[in-house]
This record gives structure tokens, sequence and C-alpha cells, in this order.
């Protein structure tokens, strides 16, 4: 299974360089791929890098990640119908920062970015998942003899298991949330701990929840 | 410290006998209240029942914890006057199962119920907080060696000193998530957890904000 990043921010690096580790060959796409030279010599030889087309068509697993105002043009770059059948793991948030912190929330009920990429992409399988984690915690979910949750929302049960999967990989304990509509709680859920890791000043922090 | 409750569901009945059991005074206010006999006779001596006014009046701290489209209603009949310079905690959660599971969520960012019932109650202080977990776990908040995270919000400093200790006497770790307007987020998580009950069964579940 190869593995495509439409975006190549800190998520993305960080997710990639976890998932090129794990074995997969990874090609991380970027509108400038000169400026990811550097990383990409510290990334291994299962990553390279790319074109967002290019990394479309390389991944059966594409990885959106780029700022939530860019997704239409990333989206466009990329060629939707290289996506199409495709699992699309959606990691976007709704954070808008333009008027400060904490930022506010950008979606409403019914209409999460996940729902939004999915309705761009009738033809893929849209999963919204490793979206409501910090870059710093992405691929090392273990706090001291703590597993960390991962929850994941999609309406293709076969994609959700891939990206189970695929999060399992860095030891991620992973819930199914529900269908694409979920997406917005997970969305919100990443506004929590974001806003709050700006007030407390805390970033390697991770949801788990707890049963009995 | 006296504590009052408008509202007398499964959630205010639960708290309200926990508050008794911690030695405070408890007056559950009710529409209704020959429904509560069987309950009463079985809470303990510390606690009384009385009208939604009486139960305002009681209360220094006083729990809001109704059916969100009841809100408004509840707290004209118990007096907004009655509850000038009282804490109120607001339980409430913003779901609408009118058209099925999982429930609707029916607030958008900047309009959560935490901020109408700041506005509706000006001269109060407003403390969103037990509105993220179920009955199940709200004053048994440890599982196994691990301790639930309780998220509060509000705008006043010192009232979410006094929620933060109340919740503390139940084991909680708290945590102040900022002003009444992160409530949505409060409100949203408490969405993310209903879902996942309803879909899987398990009730007695708690989220912790792990720290490394």
């Amino acid at each position: 299974m190869k593995i495509g990043f439409i975006g190549s921010g800190a998520v993305a690096q960080v997710l990639a360089a976890g998932f090129a580790e794990k074995g997969y060959e990874v090609k991380i796409g970027s509108r400038d791929t000169t400026k990811l030279a550097d990383w990409l010599a510290s990334a291994g030889e299962n990553v390279s890098a790319g074109t967002f087309a290019e990394a479309a068509e390389f991944g059966d697993v594409v990885f959106l990640s780029v700022n939530f105002a860019n997704t239409r043009s990333a989206l466009e770059l990329a060629g939707k119908e290289r996506l199409n059948g495709k699992i699309v793991v959606d990691l976007s948030n709704p954070m808008d920062f333009s008027k400060g912190i904490p930022p506010a929330f950008a979606v409403s009920y019914g209409n999460s970015l996940g729902e939004q990429v999915q309705a761009a992409l009738p033809d893929s399988h849209v999963v919204k998942a490793f979206n409501s984690m910090g870059a710093d915690v992405m691929t090392s979910p273990i706090f001291g003899g703590e597993t960390a949750t991962h929850f994941i929302a999609g309406n293709d049960n076969g994609a959700k298991a891939t990206v189970k999967r695929l999060a399992e990989e860095f030891g991620w304990e992973v819930l199914d949330a529900g269908d694409i509509g979920q997406s917005f709680f997970l969305e919100a859920l990443a506004s929590l701990w974001v806003n709050y890791s700006i007030k407390s000043g805390q970033r390697e922090q991770a949801f788990k929840l707890l049963s009995r």
C-alpha cells in the first residue's frame, strides 16, 4: 500500500516520515518541492516528493493535509479524478485564526470539513482521521502506560478499517465514531484540545476514552 | 454552601444525592415534586424538594439541569432575580433527538447553550460543567487507576474555582477550558461521547486528557 500526501506541512511531514519508517512507500505533494529538500534528505529512501497531482496519483491512500482554506484549490491541483475509488484521509480542521486566539470554529453542524471533502469527492472514500491530535503525538500515542484514543469517521466501513490499521501501526486505540457527519465532533474535539493547549502551553497531550 | 437544582431528572438526582452524601444541603426543584417522593425517601436528610423558585432561592450554587428546550421557561419559573450574584452551573446539552439518532447538534459556534444561559442571566456567574459525561460516571470518575478529566468553562474565575472544588469532591481532574464561549466545545464533546455510546452500547465512559 502506497501513501500520498496532498500538503507538506508539519503534520504531513511527521506522518510521512512515520509511515516511511513502518516500511510504506510515501510521496509527499507540495506546490513547491524545493523547500522540502533538507527534510527529504533526512526522511529516508521510502519518501519522495512531487506535485499534488503526482502524490494523488501515487497513493492508494491519500492524506489531505492542507490548511482548510486551501482545500478546494488543493483538490483542483491534485485532480479529483486521480482520487476516484481511493481512500482520502481528511486531517483538516476549521480553525480560523484571523481574529486572534482562541481561533474561531468555522463550520456548522451538517457542514463539517469532512462532509465538505466527501461532497467534493463523491467517488472517493473519505475518512476523517488524524485530525484531533497535535503533530507532537501523531505517531506516538503512548503516555506512560496509557494509550490515547483516535476517533475516526466515514461512510465506508472498508476504508475505515484500512485507516484504523494505519493508525494502529503507531499504537493508537482507534474508535469508529460513525459516518462522515460525525466529523463535526472530531473537528470540535481538535479545537477543544488546541484551545486548551494554547491556554496551558502544554503540547504533548491526547484524549483517551476511559471505559469500565 | 447550599446547592439548588433547577430540574430533577436522572442527572440532577445523581448529583443531588452525591452532594448530599458529601455533607452539602441540597434542594432539588421540580415542576411536580410529588413524583420525587420515593427518591427523596432514599436520598437522605440533606436533600429536600421544592419548586424551581424555591431551589433557586435556596442555593448558593444552582445547577441548571433541564432539557435544553425547557431552559427559558425553567429560568422564568425560577425567577432570574433569585439567581443574581450566584453561581449557576449549566449542565445542558444541545442534542435534538426529534429526527432520530444520532441526535442533531442544535447550536452554532458563538451561540452555545452556555453562552445563551449567560446572556439570559447577565447578573449571574454561569459555569458550564458536568455536561460532558453521563449520569453513570458523574460522581465516580475513577476508572481502575485512571482519573477522568472534567472540562469547565465560564467568565468568572472565582465561580470556576468553586465549581472546580465541587467536581474535585467526586474525584475529577478539572481543567479550565476558558471563557463561556468554550462551552461550544464542551457541548460538542458531550455529543461525541453520547453518539459513540449509542453506537457502542457502552455507557460507563469518560474522557481523560493524557499529558507527558
